[in-house]
């Protein structure tokens, strides 16, 4: 059956009984608006948008995979506010032969992504291509939240999650050393853990409330690559974020084999050299990098976070992300809206 | 200068100082989320999105004016909550050979509609179509939501807004008989008011917290035709909306002289019918349905609305929505969703 089969209303009545409403809702989808609870007085909110042909294939990505991944992009920014996530609204468009599997699929994978952060509204259009907007709001529980431009020099900088492990699977796909199987909801799967990690990146969203609490003074969503990113919070906070090589030689390591069935599928043997770019410069990781006060780190830091660098006085005017102490020379990360 | 010839960054940089950033936002944009106040301890939120071609065509529509509808037709929807907008989120798909002025003005009318309710943060990318999905949130300023099921048997039904301009302004402009002008914001206007009102729609916004301190029973947002809409209304109520087509009559004879201008366009000799069609099953005006009990409507009722029916109790165990007493036999209304 394909979407075109059914109007709007039957589609969204095999989508509602997909998707639990939370317990801090007091108005769920189908009337005009939602009405959610904020205890403390505010509500986290954030938005990311996924496009067919640009952040996904979907001859590689299934329905479930997508709105898990939807999902997780979104859940990821709200844990690098030190929040947890609260609800979502989802707005979808899609083509009319897209079939309604693939739609209760994407549900399905949204509510397994999100768990209590559940779907309280959305809109449904038909379109070309498979567009899906989410945005997720959170709870920070009366905490200040942790923004970008709170790191100090002294501080230490720690990362959660994992570095390279999206951008290796992409890669994979891409030349063809991998295939995706076909990533029905539930199924085991025989993805290689990078296909899967590009397909359906797991973001450690409990590592940023306990950031949060254990004194973190600045983080965010890895999202963009690795030196990108920390860039990014350099310039927020007007310090240099200096990141040692060494910490990441772990993570570079256990994607050589990887790297090297790329180089093999490709004929281009640089396998070594690509595994540190997947680490330094992949995107869609939706790890949290962090900085601590030094005593932090002293005391041990929370859950899921490791040492991966320090935070210093800038140099010059120029705030900016150091490795080893030096400016990187490698590309420097993802520009999503280029074409 | 097309949007290709930007990158992200350098396009947000002309986007953020049009976007001002309202009093109770704690983080505006340019975190990873943004944190707002919910001084109730709850919030409202709904989202929509406008696809190119499905819900505008960029030969008619300004950037402006995608703005300006994107953020009215989600602003209704908080109003028919009894809410006031606090701020929303907005993603926007663009192809890369959009002009950046069209993303600017789209920013300026998403402004301007907007007031108080500010642009929080947001999600560019890159596709083939222009797609703008905004969610926007509400404040109920510790009143109970005015869901659609709250009315009952002897509640008056009142409307605010206008009924089947936009639906005269899509044929005016599809027939031929009228074109829109360049749409520049701020522009004087050529355009006739139908034309405005499709591509620029205005809503009664300050009429649902008005409604709802009335002491409205049931409110929704008229959006896909005053027949269908009130025959939400009536299911989710369990009751019968009586709608009295002479209480729309000022309506219908408003319009006549632009359905005129489309028979004479088209060579379709039958003004009249469609004037009645287009208040009756014209979609997109956003004005508020909503019902009193029938007291509030002897005291007076609030500002903007007018009496258009009644509630009765179900004639059977199918509630719906009657004209004058009777199963009505028009077109009942618009489905987005189909092609």
């Amino acid at each position: 059956m394909r979407v075109r089969d059914l109007d709007e209303t039957a589609l969204l009545a095999r989508i509602f009984p997909l998707l639990p409403v939370g317990e801090g809702v007091d108005v769920g989808p189908g009337d005009d608006a939602a009405v959610v609870r904020a205890a403390d007085g505010r509500f986290v909110v954030t938005t990311d948008v996924l496009v067919e042909g640009r952040h996904f294939r979907r001859e590689w990505s299934g329905g479930y995979d997508v709105g898990y991944r939807a999902a997780v992009q979104n859940l990821a920014d709200v844990a690098a506010m030190g929040a947890r996530a609260t609800s979502m609204v989802v707005s979808l468009v899609m083509p009319a032969d897209l079939p309604v599997q693939w739609v209760t699929d994407l549900a399905r994978g949204l509510a397994d992504a999100s768990g209590p952060a559940t779907v309280v509204g959305g809109d449904l259009s038909g379109g070309d291509a498979v567009v899906v907007s989410v945005t997720v709001h959170g709870d920070l529980a009366g905490r200040a939240p942790v923004l970008r431009s709170g790191a100090r020099p002294g501080d230490v900088v720690a990362h959660a999650g994992v570095l390279g492990a999206s951008a290796a699977g992409f890669d994979l796909l891409t030349s063809g050393a991998a295939t995706p199987d076909d990533g029905a909801p539930g199924a085991a799967t025989s993805r290689t853990p990078y296909v899967a990690a590009y397909l359906r990146p797991e973001a450690p969203l409990e590592a940023g409330p306990a950031a949060a609490l254990a004194g973190a003074t600045a983080m965010l969503d890895v999202s963009d690559g690795l030196l990108r990113d920390a860039g990014r919070l350099a310039r927020a906070s007007g310090v240099d974020v200096d990141l040692a090589e060494g910490a990441l030689m772990r993570d570079v390591t256990a994607l050589v084999p990887a790297a090297v069935e790329v180089a093999v599928a490709t004929e281009d043997p640089d396998g070594a050299d690509r595994a540190r770019t997947w680490v330094l410069s992949g995107g869609e990781d939706h790890g949290l990098l962090a900085t601590f006060p030094a005593e932090v780190a002293d005391r041990g830091l929370p859950n899921g976070f490791r040492l991966v660098g320090d935070v210093r006085a800038p140099a010059d005017d120029a705030p900016r992300v150091l490795l080893n102490g030096e400016v990187p020379h490698v590309a420097t990360g993802w520009d999503h809206f280029r074409p």
